[in-house]
């Protein structure tokens, strides 16, 4: 026999991969239009549509056909050099695969339908302040976790197998002592700043903001910052999100509050950030791991450092606020740039993750990363989790939750599934920061570029040096690659530091 | 061996066209996004998303074991009772299975491919009067679309096997005749009109009708006529389509002109008659022959139904008019019903078929049927196809358009792949008035109803008559069992005649 053409058994592979990309994305037009256009009625039958394809796009990512190929490509000649587009492809891949298969059928089926099932208990729970509705999906869903876990293994802890979903290769225990560590210092700086006798008079952000005035303001922005239009939408949902249904169609989604300015508009800035990496990756590999995304802390820490490194820093709001002056006269006309600017940066803990502040934010989400992984042991019952959380709110942020609703029935991610994911939500903040340090290091002070509205060059660089890379490297190395050393907490730290003891002790 | 579980086979047979249904339906939200939504970035992967949806549904509609199972089933005791549902349903399926097989996967996709592009280039093409952007794409749909009606193979000519695809089992030569018996009529009628003094003042409707105006009360009438907008919803294309993504999700659209009433108006009211007979399948049918719609002549029997022979009524507007002018009070506060009336029926040989006159539409459309069977034949090559436009607009209609926008690139049916379409405009309003009459001839004079906005009655009999019917006759035998009689040009002339000489007459 000849020496196999391992060329094409490559090409062959990769369409493999294009082709279920090309469904994904078919899933992903499915799942977008469900939140933004769909009439009522249609819920039923979409549930179908995306069953089906859920179907179809699970036997292609377990083809055992494809599996051989991979494994034989992962000792073929193609990975001499191991940072070779083509064999990172291969690594990735199989890496891939390798998990995939390890999932029973019978799991991922309990899984999709358990997950369907206790969002909308969930809802109904939440709605009415009902924790014991919905108990036993919560404990369903930590043993199907846990059997999830068991399936796929661990390095260290159960936790390791469900984070590593969204954070490849990232292990609890890192993220455990770099939240520690932040804890330890961010609990003391909040002490100071709420102990500090200036106020931000937040009050005008309540003002009259008309809808279409913050939408064309959020668009304007969006814009700006190189958000490309032609080849993306925004729209309107309850929870806003950022989807691509390919290489250039790329949707934001936010929500409107006429009586609070903050929350489209940072939204807006939010989805954007995220979905500049996606209109930054590189097309030609639409589809294989050159072309995706690291992972879901590093996209957060796209989406956090346009909504809050950048997009509430003063020097932004320098070119901006003139522009939305202009949108919001009535608003904010009589409104100085510093009240503004201390407004929309108030520290001030609060019982909702989604509307903290850049301070406390991370302490909402050690709180979550605490309970899942004791809930995951066994450590925490399941019956004991609005206590417990509850209590960690009182240690960490000295507020109690007044019922389940504001308390641990908040999220909708242990009901869809989704343990392991609240940490990625601090890695992107920690990684935001250290990215933009490194940026300014390389780049200089970027503050004179934004306040005449420049934004390019801080994109350019991101694109260089994160979204190009696709998946080159895993989280921990790219920051590594990128920044010249580990995950720190450091950068957050200094930022929030720089950021608010001029604000609150000047 | 024991006789063949027969129940068994019927229901796996009719699980495979459910799921295919499901496919088919996820098709028909990326067509409708595609031209309702997307990001104009966003088109080359579309055509991708559907292409390979199109694979996949071609290899389900021709799968050799499906195909096995039907043929056993369509020898078996089911078929006892020849109209029982479970016969139907296995006869129609068959018909169409035998059909799908013989076209090959490649062109399938090629086919799907290319319209999807070719739209694009239409777009552009017709936006900037650039015949020759289009060609290349119009010839290449023509060279497919021979190779299709080869491969599907037809009894008198190529033609036939296109025309099949929309109109099941109905010959060209029978469209030929009937529409050119509806010519050799029309043409004198319509000379009797223009050859009238009294003329409408259309003025009127070119006055300012404010687009929000526009689609309120665009979507009261559609609402008021039954069309259920918790299942459907009403959105703006360039060329206005009605679209299901699933039984229970009815998507229609429209464009607004500010100073042309009627086009958003009548457009909505046409689009809604789709809408209304898709939202009367039976639901427990739906993917199966039962559930779906016998031809497209007769869907566009019912959008022409409410477009024309409802909602251009005298007592239609009794109703309406008077919520026009309050809809509309600048525009209309000083007009009368009866100058109304007159205006949105004005009889005027034209350039573009959409916005045609009852009278004249269907001269539109004989153009149309004439100049595709000549290209397909290759009797006309498609770089003549302007010219030979133009000639006949000259012939029949007695107008040269004056640029290719307004002449051969105003439809967008041949960039779309779709040949042999337009005879079924025509068909639909022969159906309408034939099955209209026999709505009166049981139903009494439904004038008074639609005076006081009563619908209902008319919907209730063409939900039991023609909706809920699915596709248990074909078109041809339909219309034989509802009217008495087969299809006719005798119910349109004197429909038109009726309408239009006491008007142009009295």
């Amino acid at each position: 026999m000849n020496s196999p053409d391992w060329q094409a058994l490559y090409e062959q592979v990769c369409n493999h991969a294009r082709q279920t990309a090309v469904l994904a994305s078919i899933e992903a037009l499915l799942g977008w239009d469900e939140r933004t256009m769909m009439p009522p009625q249609g819920a039923q039958y979409r549930a179908e549509q995306i069953r089906l394809l859920a179907g179809l796009l699970h036997s292609r990512r377990t083809d055992p056909q494809w599996g051989e190929q991979l494994a034989r490509l992962a000792e073929s000649p193609l990975m001499a050099d191991p940072l070779s587009d083509q064999a990172v492809t291969i690594r990735r891949l199989k890496r891939q695969y390798d998990k995939d298969v390890r999932l029973p059928q019978r799991l991922v089926e309990e899984l999709a339908q358990t997950a369907s099932l206790a969002q909308h208990v969930w809802q109904q729970a939440r709605r009415n302040n009902d924790f014991k509705a919905f108990l036993p999906w919560l404990e369903k869903t930590f043993q199907l976790k846990r059997e999830q876990a068991e399936a796929v293994g661990y390095p260290e802890c159960r936790y390791d197998a469900l984070l590593d979903d969204f954070e490849p290769e990232t292990r609890t225990s890192q993220v455990a002592q770099v939240l520690i560590e932040l804890r330890d210092r961010l609990v003391p700086l909040i002490g100071r700043i709420l102990g500090s006798r200036r106020k931000p008079d937040s009050s005008l952000l309540r003002r009259y903001y008309p809808r279409q005035a913050q939408e064309a303001f959020g668009r304007q922005v969006a814009e700006t910052i190189g958000f490309d239009f032609t080849a993306g939408r925004l729209d309107v949902t309850v929870h806003p999100f950022c989807s691509s249904i390919g290489p250039r169609d790329c949707r934001i989604t936010t929500r409107y509050n006429e009586h609070r300015f903050q929350d489209a508009f940072f939204g807006i800035l939010h989805e954007a950030g995220h979905g500049l990496y996606d209109q930054g990756l590189r097309e030609d590999q639409y589809g294989l791991p050159l072309g995706e995304a690291v992972s879901l802390g590093i996209h957060e820490s796209q989406s956090r450092l346009w909504e809050n490194v950048v997009g509430r820093s003063l020097a932004f709001w320098r070119y901006f606020f003139p522009k939305a002056q202009e949108f919001f006269p009535q608003a904010l006309g009589d409104v100085s740039l510093e009240a503004f600017y201390f407004a929309i940066n108030e520290v001030r803990p609060s019982l909702i993750r989604v509307e903290a502040d850049e301070a406390t934010y991370n302490l909402h989400i050690l709180i979550r990363f605490e309970l899942e992984q004791a809930l995951l042991e066994g450590d925490l019952r399941a019956a004991d989790a609005p206590g417990a959380w509850n209590e960690k709110y009182r240690q960490y942020l000295g507020i109690t939750p007044p019922d389940d609703t504001q308390g641990v029935l908040q999220d909708i991610h242990w009901s869809a599934g989704l343990v392991g994911y609240f940490p990625t939500y601090a890695l992107g903040n920690l990684y935001a920061t250290q990215l933009f340090q490194q940026a300014q290091a390389e780049l200089g002070d970027l503050s004179e570029a934004f306040e005449r509205g420049e934004f390019r060059p801080l994109l350019d660089w991101l694109r260089t040096k994160i979204h190009q890379q696709g998946q080159r490297y895993l989280a921990p190395e790219l920051i590594q690659q990128v920044t010249g050393r580990p995950l720190s907490s450091q950068p957050l730290l200094e930022h929030l530091e720089a950021k608010f003891l001029p604000l609150y002790e000047s």
